[in-house]
């Protein structure tokens, strides 16, 4: 792991919550939706299959992990999941919480709009929400 | 088993290349994009996390699987992964061919313009195509 580092559109664009145990976990600056990243925390990996086995279940529990917390604390009509990189090439998975009514529901929430930043008080409340309901 | 069947929009908007251990997999009737769609073979199940631990280990497997032999077929520039499930709430999960250029990009396929169908013969030789390559 020595030569992990987030990217930096990625570090820039989001707020490190906590590390788990594969990923760092990190929350979106726009505040239009509960918007979460996991970043693996390997080098120079790109797609899924990149990844060991080992790690892509890793990935796959943490992913669900972080779901099911997500969607406990927002209550969201549909937990969206997904890994582009068109534009970040690091490997990273979006796990979005989606309402009916939000906004671009019921299309997708990359590219559209402006991010809409959140108040560093805002950023703690939600972080320590979600981080208690990833606690078992 | 026995109760799943593939959701009526899923079924009309995809062809039917395949049943792996976990999942259907489906071909997108749109030429734009080389698109695939796993389902899950499980009835009511949504989310990822609907799944059983073993279950969520599978479908990490085969859309693994899946996505580099798409990779390997089409030498695309990214493989998009994605479950949305914003409007077709059984759990489907995307894998996309992406290349610089592609209508879109480096936006996301999913909600933009509309279908292109491809002809049953071009259907037929991506299959072969894909299965020949999932196949060691």
């Amino acid at each position: 792991m020595s030569d992990f580092r987030p990217d930096d559109r990625l570090a820039r664009d989001s707020d490190l919550l906590t590390k788990i145990g594969l990923c760092e976990l990190r929350l979106m600056k726009d505040s239009r939706w509960p918007w979460l990243v996991l970043v693996p925390q390997r080098p120079d990996v790109s797609e899924i299959f990149d990844l060991t086995p080992l790690d892509q279940t890793m990935l796959t529990f943490e992913t669900t992990l972080v779901a099911e917390a997500l969607k406990s604390v927002t209550g969201a009509t549909k937990i969206n999941t997904g890994a582009l990189g068109n534009i970040v090439r690091q490997l990273h998975v979006h796990v979005i919480a989606r309402s009916e009514g939000d906004p671009n529901w019921p299309g997708p929430v990359w590219g559209f709009g402006t991010a809409e930043p959140r108040s560093a008080e805002e950023t703690k409340a939600f972080s320590a929400k979600l981080l208690d309901a990833m606690t078992p």
